[in-house]
């Protein structure tokens, strides 16, 4: 990847000898920024007036300009003082990812004395006393003493720069693989790490750099000092480890090589309370720490996944180039990633990301039960959902019509596959998350049951022989009905996924953006979908999908459709919890008067609970002898 | 409480002497086993001959009804030397808790000496011998060493019998309270303390003891130290105080002042894992941990709760006369109180008890639902409801009735009750925990969710409006089919919390007796039913209430009405959340090819995540290259 090194610092910092010094090592051009002035500014300065802010914007995005016509082509070293960081800002509008900076810093003293030691050359002490106070540190250099010699400096900054990697991965599994892959083919220079696990895992970084072209010149590891220190400070390692505690065994082992500064970011699924956990341990040892949710699978970890990044905002901006660099983009080609909020709440969302998945994968496996009990076989059944697609496309959708599209010799492979539902815990961690927040998830529990209830399968069998189930479906549906009844469930299972991540935001102080949630979710991850990219305008309206005028005119026109779809379910045994679920909560959810009162006057009856009263709006509470 | 005191021990230790000192400091008959064997006994111990066990029979058991007869007016003092533990099981047969066993122990060498000081007396050192090689280390007894004087003796036995409660009880709320009444009730010397709070709990157990007469010999301490100094050991020490951190807070208190034996009880509502761990930790300090679930509210306390203790069965025998005698009874007059299994297993128990209870509550506020929607008044759904007593008879539909016809002025009192359940805890841990486990809880989790669900009240309204929901129901439905439909749901809800504890017996190797556990829940519950009673009966014979045969039957017959008032319930937009789940839920369990390969496959997909297949029984996992 071409790159400009920018050599800034205050007047007689040395800025020229060194540039030309690493241009000439690295056979790149070189460029003194004081030689692009405008003519009205070298007037100025010659006359002794000092440039202001206004006269230097011009200047800088002529070597802004300058820069990027280089990086066409190849990298290149430029010298200007760039004290202020609205300077730096200017001179690598457009192309930060590619930006080196490399400040030549020392004492007023060391500076005065070099300054003055050069021939033809005299500097006031004001005038150097005035730049360092106009310095703004800058906080993504690297930054170099002067009281080395420049052949020390410019191999510092080899050392450093070239030969030290951008960014590190560690733990090479599915997902670490692939987005190592997209790192590499986005141009970035990293480290990689595998464990060596003897006769289990043995050169694992070095098979897998082996096996992709765009890997060559990716540094690969299996120890885990050399790895850290292949790493450009701060460093910035991902990890993509197994969530639980192996994610505490490797924060335990790299800490050692660790600096303060350093940022890791954890890329697996980790409950966000050991997140949140982590963030303030780490906190404590001046190390960040970014808990990232990253959706889309094999294939959307490589092309490009949804991430959900959270943590010190200022540690985000600085691995932020690389994530939003190898993430999905929108349909505004913005990149399907953002800042999602502080400590574990990336972690949260994509819990959250994944119940609202395994509703609507139960879903479908309803939509398929149904419509296999009206006669249909797989095919017929791809060939229906076919034409879902004008009204509910979706990721899952589509992959559940190639599904169902697969033969294997004359049957259809669907047949031949055992029905019993896995799952490896965000869907169980988002159905307990709401029960611990007092929030009715009611769809994400469902569907997780529903797995459950699959591995009962001898149970199953038993049952069904004892109760004589008909198999003879007496079915009075459309196919435009459950298309309806599918998209209502649908709707409401959006409903409840935003509604967990609202209220949990308030009860975290978290201060999410629920339509930029839905907007990084609408590529890349496995529950991107037509609906989620609607979503993204009417959560910038209401932060309750129900109430928004168009989905409410929606649900009203769908409603009679679903409750037929359930209400046919149930009198032909056929299990729809998903799809009942999803009936009954809106139910609840216009219900003006509810039988809770019972509950609250049982409690109160058999456990001196209290209640309180309609008609006492203080919320006092009553106790009755009843 | 009239009491018998056995005082026990080898020939020569001085039972009698000390027998006869403290019948007369108490006031009390003094009787010498000896002076009770029949004259074969005699003769045979006149010859020389030793008794046999055989021998001895007859005569223990004369001594039996001496002291049974004595305890019918008034306490008194037994000598014998009853070295096996047989003996003294035979002894006290019928009035365990009656009982106080007083063990005079001493070296041989000291016995010895003793026996034949006595003028006219001789042991020879080989009787002496088997004797000890022959007694049995009493377990619950008091031991005292003979090198004391017999009004020494005499004192410390008054001291730790008579002077010391035999039970404390830590926390005078609600339940603490009701306990302390009913175990005074039943004639237990007993301490009871509450914590001094300045200005907010002040003379709590004297202001207690002094408004009740049952009280009046029970000791009242708002000091730890000589609250727990006022028990005998070991102390029986039950905490009825808030669960979690305070549970806590009162163990550290308590430590200081336990010796290595005494038994904490936790009657409170704890999480079974901190009970777990409350348990293992106190194990390594020796102090014994009973968790101890506790049912019936307030009534229950004072009258005869169920009770579901847990922890190590040695311990529990040692509390075990005093649960088993406030318990309630049921129909065979045995108490609602049985051991259930180690460490958290008692309040695991509870658990599931409570997740049952909100079901059950959660299906009587659906049929109330239903039938205001029918048009009836409260007063009239009370009438209905009276009339199911036949059928499905519980304290929950008792009370529920006797809700529904309370008026206040004009109107029924539920019509102005706050339509939002709260709730406490144990109903969200049961639900988290089925989530937890891999078990399908359905009917816990959407009652838990109907609660929360309430709580959206506003959003209920705004919804309501939004949607013009009808409110002229056309529902066709008979009571007897109502009444169907609520039975059914009820047995799948029983099936559930049975089969959750079953699962979890498995996976923490607990043993559970799931028909003793049906058993204690047959009365001083709040979910005791005829329901219950029956599974006393049914679990006995099948862990899996569905399969056994009659309740199949019964299944049979009334799911079609349970189908059909769940699907009017979801034509006509009422929800009824609990009753849609339990008929789903049974769809599901009797579903032979579940589309869960469907799930399998989208996983395997999009994650690689691989599938069994139907035709390969050794469970081998496949991936397909979709």
């Amino acid at each position: 990847m071409n790159q400009v090194f920018f050599i800034i610092g205050v007047s007689g910092s040395g800025k020229s000898t060194v540039g030309k010094l690493l241009s000439k090592q690295m056979n790149i051009p070189f460029f003194d920024g004081d030689d692009f002035h405008p003519e009205e500014n070298i007037k100025k300065m010659s006359n002794g007036i000092p440039l202001a802010d206004d006269d230097r914007h011009g200047w800088l995005l002529t070597l802004n300009e300058l820069a990027k016509k280089q990086l066409e082509n190849r990298s290149c070293v430029i010298v200007c003082s760039a004290l202020k960081q609205k300077y730096r800002e200017l001179l690598s509008a457009g192309f930060e990812k590619n930006t080196k900076w490399i400040h030549l810093s020392g004492s007023f003293e060391k500076v005065f004395e070099r300054m003055n030691n050069r021939e033809g050359h005299f500097m006031s002490s004001d005038l150097l006393k005035s730049q360092i106070d106009t310095l703004e540190e800058p906080e993504h250099a690297i930054t170099i003493d002067i009281q080395l010699t420049p052949e020390e400096i410019v191999k510092k900054i080899k050392n450093e720069m070239l030969d030290k990697s951008e960014f590190g991965l560690l733990g090479l599994g599915v997902m670490g693989k692939s987005l190592c892959r997209n790192l590499a083919n986005n141009g970035f220079k990293i480290s990689m790490y595998n464990r060596h696990v003897e006769g289990l895992e043995e050169n694992v970084a070095l098979d897998f750099k082996n096996e992709y072209q765009e890997l060559s010149s990716v540094l690969q590891f299996d120890k885990l000092e050399d790895f850290v220190n292949s790493i450009q400070k701060p460093r910035k390692i991902m990890l993509m480890v197994n969530a639980g505690k192996t994610v505490d065994i490797v924060i335990d082992d790299l800490l050692s090589h660790l600096y303060e500064g350093d940022i890791l970011i954890d890329g697996g699924n980790s409950n966000y309370i050991n997140t949140k956990e982590r963030f303030n341990n780490l906190k404590k040892k001046n190390i960040h720490f970014i808990g990232t949710g990253v959706s889309g699978g094999e294939e959307g970890a490589l092309k490009g996944p949804s991430i959900m990044p959270s943590g010190d905002l200022e540690a985000y901006k600085k691995v932020q180039p690389f994530l939003e660099t190898i993430a999905a983009k929108d349909e505004n080609n913005l990149p399907c990633c953002t800042y999602v909020g502080p400590e574990g709440s990336g972690h949260f969302v994509k819990m959250v990301h994944n119940g609202i998945e395994y509703a609507e994968m139960q879903l479908l496996a309803e939509v398929f039960s149904i419509l296999s009990a009206t006669g249909k076989n797989p095919g017929e059944i791809a060939d229906v959902l076919e034409t879902w697609k004008n009204e509910a496309d979706s990721y899952l959708l589509n992959i559940t019509i190639n599904i169902l599209q697969k033969k294997e010799d004359n049957d259809w492979l669907i047949n031949k596959i055992l029905d019993k539902a896995e799952n490896k815990g965000t869907g169980n961690w988002a159905a307990k998350t709401s029960a611990e927040l007092g929030i009715p998830s009611t769809l994400i529990a469902s569907s997780l049951f529903a797995r459950y209830l699959s591995f009962y399968k001898e149970e199953r069998l038993k049952i069904s022989n004892l109760l004589d189930n008909e198999t003879d479906y007496n079915l009075n549906l459309t196919s435009e009905e459950l298309l309806k009844a599918y998209q209502f469930a649908r709707i409401i299972n959006h409903y409840q996924g935003f509604n967990l991540m609202s209220e949990a935001s308030k009860a975290y102080s978290w201060n999410l953006n629920l339509s930029e949630i839905a907007r990084i979710w609408t590529n890349g991850c496995i529950i991107r979908s037509d609906l989620m990219t609607e979503l993204v305008t009417v959560l910038k309206e209401s932060e309750n999908l129900i109430s928004f005028s168009k989905i409410t005119e929606i649900i009203k026109k769908i409603r009679p459709s679903a409750n037929k779809v359930v209400s046919q379910c149930v009198l032909n045994n056929i299990p729809a919890p998903c799809l009942s679920e999803a009936v009954n909560f809106l139910n609840g959810l216009s219900t003006t008067n509810s039988s809770a009162n019972l509950i609250q006057a049982q409690r109160d009856y058999f456990g001196a609970h209290h209640y309180q009263r309609l008609d006492d709006e203080t919320g006092q509470y009553y106790h009755t002898k009843w």
